[in-house]
């Protein structure tokens, strides 16, 4: 029996009761006779409630010291966590980041995981421990690191590929990866298996159930993921090589953002470097861009629009301004979200773009831009339709069916 | 100018506005020119609500995953003091107990400091920083230990001794080391100096304003010790060795402890390692035992009585029920109370513990058992009878006066 690394976030250890229905999980795959890695995030709300101490303190605390402060979240859950499954009479251990070898990079807040030294990690297990692991952190230089949002995944994906886990199962409160959000839609559908490209696409989609960052590293070192809930015993979604999956569909799940604006700059004097130019200096601010569409109408002008996240609007309109000044018109419209139906079939599967066009325009949904990938298509829709879309885009693609 | 080490215990940092004020005193020393090395302990209860959260898990959870979880107290305390003053525009950094380099026995939850590797701390003052310390942690073998109770206190003088600090100065709620308890004596008077071997006897004493194993260290590498309040800016109290002191007082302090069980052994066989076989069993036992009086009224025969916390009384007679049987009457008595002189010099004055017996019998107080040592002198009286007896002694030695 192999490796299982098992990671647990903060809502499935938010208390005490929480936390030993995840120790009874854990037992049973250590009954089962597998060696268990567990990464834990902090206690439900507890990273919110240390970062507003800090808050208290400072506007912009020293992202050492918050480093500093957040890592005590893990290091709670992991030791509560080892208490538990030892009361229930097993031999269980927690480690911090740094204990269990995971070294980053020598930045705060979002340091990169460089190395994974599994010395101490198969030391507890060769004597039969089950090892706790702090999600999140890891150490660089004797300075304690966090990983940045999502930190845990990332941390889990990481030790699976280094310690050559089985599976690394990643507990959420939900029952796995739906074919689009179940809140919206009633029948929303939970797939057994998805592939990495399609997880990729989804998780950057806005359906937050894996972080990207994770997800692109289990397919980099092809570490198999299963997505399952911490409530409910059900086995939950694959994620694994599109070859390796026994039917790849055309449409595979239907996502949306809400969190969209769009910004338009019309009239943009036509020079060879005018695009590179606006956007190298929006990503020097760290201002993130999603969609992009320009148009040439004239020899000499262009126009361009692109989306980003809505609190961005602010740093964006500074840049332009200061970038541009009268050259050209700007405006920006917050009435827009994002739909986009994710397959990996769409590859080989031609008019499907076309296809989701007509739903959309049947049920009377303007697009207002539209983007392509080879496994995705965007469109921008007013944010009042967003939710009719998924609807009419999820019934149209036969998603809830068997 | 040198190192000055500063320690604040966890009601000097309870809350956000707390540790600014904190802070401020830091800063102050910081102008003056000295190096500051500060020792920090849990915020407030916390320390107290994690020891819950582990008991809510298991009566007796393990003590390496109680460290664990119970070392995240000071680490927040570090990093928000750290923010604080780098807010007030200090270079500050916060170091965990191995961080710091502060090595102890390989033993959970009262581990002794074995060696401490300054390196770091000095990196960090040639860099002008304010280096924030987590107290009661360290680390053994890559494992992170703490030192026990008032394991802060330990922390602080062990680092002062080890960077040759000018002095150790530990802030508390009280703004230093009186004559007696000022919540029953009400011209009970602080005291300006006082010599190691007298605070020894204090703390030991129940006037619990420092750990005796940190005065112990402090006499034993000579560190100056100052207690002083970290709400109001007065000297406090010097802590140091006799010789250096001023005056040497016959009588210094008047302390008590109402938490005294006395265990009497009547009708003990005589043998020549009876005494020594008792109370090595209560040692291995872990209880402490304090006063101790003997008696061998009859050649054969032995009675024994001595003093223990209450709540040892029932592991107590567990043990002697086991150890002696029938062999000889058992009873205990929690109605009484320890009130004790200390004074440097009464080595060299006759008669003190003639004057305390007189004291008492002309207020009418009973005493029921005494020991004495070369600076102190410690009767039990009735527990309804203490504080009346601290009040007489305090006034009949003149303690309150100028």
């Amino acid at each position: 029996m192999g490796i299982i690394v098992k990671k647990f976030g903060g809502s499935s250890v938010a208390n005490v009761d929480r936390m030993k229905a995840v120790a009874k999980i854990i037992a049973k795959t250590k009954d089962q006779g597998h060696q268990c890695v567990v990464v834990v995030s902090a206690m439900g709300d507890h990273t919110d409630e240390l970062i507003d101490l800090a808050h208290q303190i400072s506007a912009h605390p020293s992202s050492r010291e918050l480093d500093m402060l957040m890592t005590t979240g893990e290091q709670v859950s992991i030791s509560l966590l080892a208490m538990t499954l030892q009361e229930m009479g097993y031999r269980a251990i927690s480690l911090t980041g740094w204990q269990a070898g995971i070294e980053t990079e020598e930045v705060y807040g979002k340091a990169r995981i460089t190395n994974i030294d599994t010395k101490r990690i198969l030391h507890e297990l060769e004597k039969d421990q089950i090892v706790i692991v702090a999600g999140f952190q890891g150490i660089s230089n004797q300075e304690i690191t966090t990983l940045g949002r999502g930190g845990s995944d990332t941390s889990a994906v990481a030790l699976a590929a280094a310690l050559h886990a089985d599976v690394c199962e990643i507990y959420t409160d939900v029952e796995g990866v739906y074919t689009t959000d179940p809140r919206v839609v009633k029948n929303a559908k939970k797939l057994n298996e998805i592939s990495y490209d399609e997880m990729l696409e989804l998780a950057n989609l806005g359906a937050v159930v894996l972080h990207p960052r994770s997800v692109e590293n289990a397919k980099h070192h092809r570490v198999k993921l299963v997505v399952r809930s911490s409530f409910v015993d059900t086995p939950g979604t694959e994620i694994k090589e599109e070859k390796s999956m026994e039917n790849v569909r055309v449409v595979t799940g239907v996502a949306y953002d809400l969190d969209v604006t769009r910004v338009q700059v019309v009239d943009l004097e036509n020079k060879i470097d005018a695009l590179a130019d606006l956007f190298t200096t929006l990503a020097n601010e760290n201002i993130n861009v999603d969609m992009i569409v320009t148009s040439d109408y004239e020899k000499d002008r262009i126009n361009v629009s692109f989306s980003i996240s809505d609190q961005d609007i602010g740093p964006t309109l500074k840049v332009l301004e200061k970038k541009l000044g009268e050259q050209a018109k700007v405006s920006h419209d917050h009435h827009l979200a994002k739909v986009s139906i994710v397959g990996a079939g769409m590859i080989s599967n031609p008019g499907v773009a076309a296809k989701m066009f007509k739903i959309l325009s049947d049920a009377g949904i303007p697009i207002h831009m539209v983007t392509t990938s080879e496994i995705k298509v965007s469109c921008l829709v007013p944010k009042t339709q967003a939710k009719q879309a998924v609807q009419v885009l999820h019934d149209a693609f036969e998603l809830g069916q068997e």
